[in-house]
């Protein structure tokens, strides 16, 4: 048997996915807090959710712990089932762009690209370096949340600033979310049964991003250099006027990380509403709570203003508009008022549809009236990875 | 004989402009270089533009060399001819958004809002207190940039940031160009003869914005807290991904200050091109510099993104589109590749029209296909800041 392994790895977290040979999803879990006094782990398998409490002192320590896990549970012998493992990886700098082998050229790239994922990168290289020890013969392969966004092209990616700084510290957009992105793309030419497609993407998480894709290639996309810039997030700002850094940090007597940590971890809908960062939280409070309701209206307007902007990149039919990850799928208020604000466009949402949540790897969400087909697709980055990972090796054979 | 003065100063200048009594530009000019080495006051009068090198000191010296200069060419005899002093202001802070007088409370506020405009606001309070000292019964008032866009609602100006923060450091969008803005709603509803309007003015000079305006009121527009927020300009990069600051500050160890001065001045047009911040040098070069024609592209780019995000954002008939102020006025390439940008409109710009340099005051630039009409409309914030300074206290009376 060959299974296939799929990890994406946190600052202080490994999220795994197990795969059959047909790349159908076994199992998938968390090992949490590791380095932290008690680890945790959080197993999904055979419809069933455990969680166990046991120290995990180190990623290495993590991962052989795993294997105990899934052999006391029988999903798997031991680890010499696994034939590949696959890594995603929000940013691999300039270098890393395209999904390719773990070696130790590459692995010394992801750590000179530490600054621009600095919440990311240090965990997966830790992760890394553990399947490494642990399985050296395994194959392993990075994939990319950058990748999808090679496409866009140097008037979208260009910032508007000194050139010589731009070009000597590669300051240009990478975007994310890629590898869903792509998912979403060929799960929609399925469904559609065309390709290529124009489509704009709605990426609504904690995380958040939109993207305009022409030809099924990103053209563009909400996030920047970093995950910071685009539309408002769960705790992250999303756009901003840049002379608010300095002037908070003058005035509060703060320094540039404790106002980028702000920015990251203390704004979006964390910030604004002062309740959550979770879009559930406040819908709960939208109407008893002028704040609630007001967080809402201010994370439905940016959004919007994106999905007008990207609207009007496309050339030619726009195949779909496309709601995907935790609140584009779950909330119907969001994707309503969303669609409501593009007047340029007549859309139309179907709302027993839009309200109705049983569906399953997707669903149609507009009228007939609708000048452009809406859509909600089930995030699923994983199985883009796993067919990714295995795509790899066979055109290289 | 009672005349009008307008003031707009800047850091080392006073920009004057001179109307009499009905309300017509008499004379304008500039003191320059004030408190360096060698100053300079430009004259335009009578069709005849001249210059004079002479030390200015202090803002006090300037005002007292400028009563001389008029003097002399026969303009007024002397400043007893002058009935109201009007100074137009950047940033007048969170309390002083309305026309007001000029009185010690207000200077304290204007004093106060520094940091909100640390470019002109110290040198505005410098004329100021030299034109009390020389014609201290004379009446005077402020007019804010800031003034149009108090209609913008919460949902507008809000930053997605921390909100005991944004509420305790007032930081929200102010938007500026504001007086201009409302001289080209007014003459707009004049040439259209029709009131209130829905319109999208593009302000592109050196300093560029866009605002969308509904009902004759501004709703949105593209600066913010500061003027460095919204479309690339001649020397400031607009929106960024604002983790760009400690990026650059950790790599090339500066200072946030070093970081903020890049992006204000040696960004947008003049950083991207490395050829110089204003349009029509960087237009000569379009056809044989690549680096020219990219950083047009860029340029326009930004701007018809946030037109179609405006363009959206209004609710009923959109009257107009209107282009003002330098770039806005002369630059036919630009109009007429930000119009092509917008795909969801069927807009059409008449190519004859639009080359043509002779108008007046205003001229209509779209075709009868186009579903908006286009104009150029000449900036005149002068005419509305006079106006104002007039009704203030008619008004009161």
């Amino acid at each position: 048997m060959s299974k296939f392994l799929v990890i994406n790895a946190g600052s202080s977290s490994i999220k795994w996915s197990l795969f059959n040979e047909n790349l159908v999803n076994e199992a998938k879990g968390i090992a949490q807090r590791i380095k932290m006094p008690m680890g945790i782990l959080t197993l999904d398998y055979n419809n069933e959710k455990i969680e166990e409490d046991l120290p995990l002192p180190t990623f290495l320590e993590a991962v052989k712990q795993l294997e105990k896990q899934w052999e006391n549970h029988g999903i798997i012998k031991n680890y010499s089932e696994i034939s590949q493992v696959a890594f995603r990886i929000v940013n691999g700098g300039p270098f890393l762009r395209d999904t390719c082998e773990v070696n130790d050229k590459n692995i010394e790239y992801l750590q000179e690209s530490i600054d621009l994922a600095p919440v990311h990168n240090p965990g997966a290289i830790e992760a890394i370096l553990a399947f490494q020890k642990i399985m050296p013969n395994v194959k392993k392969t990075l994939h990319f949340d950058t990748s999808f966004h090679k496409s866009i092209g140097e008037v979208e990616y260009t910032y508007p600033i000194n050139k010589s700084l731009s070009d000597k510290l590669n300051l240009r957009k990478y975007g994310f979310h890629g590898l869903n992105y792509n998912f979403v793309t060929e799960k929609m030419e399925q469904i559609l049964n065309k390709k290529p497609l124009n489509l704009v993407i709605l990426h609504i998480g904690s995380g958040a991003s939109l993207c305009a894709i022409q030809n099924s290639k990103s053209i563009d996309t909400s996030m920047g250099f970093t995950p910071l810039a685009g539309i408002m997030m769960g705790t992250r700002s999303g756009d901003i006027d840049p002379s608010l850094i300095p002037y908070i940090m003058k005035h509060e007597n703060m320094d540039i990380d404790d106002v980028m940590k702000m920015l990251n971890e203390k704004s979006g809908m964390l910030g604004v509403s002062q309740i959550s960062s979770d879009a559930r939280d406040i819908q709960l409070q939208r109407k008893t709570n002028p704040q609630a309701k007001f967080t809402l209206d201010l994370y439905i307007r940016r959004i919007s203003d994106y999905l007008i902007k990207y609207l009007n990149r496309i050339d030619g039919k726009i195949d779909a508009i496309v709601f995907t990850a935790g609140v584009g799928e779950n909330d119907h208020y969001i994707r309503l008022n969303t669609i409501k604000n593009i007047k340029l466009l007549k859309l139309e949402i179907d709302e027993v549809l839009n309200k109705d949540r049983s569906y399953g790897e997707y669903k149609l969400i507009s009228t007939a009236n609708s000048e452009i087909p809406i859509y909600i697709v089930r995030a699923n980055e994983e199985l883009f990875i796993v067919k990714d990972a295995k795509n790899f090796f066979n055109n290289k054979n």
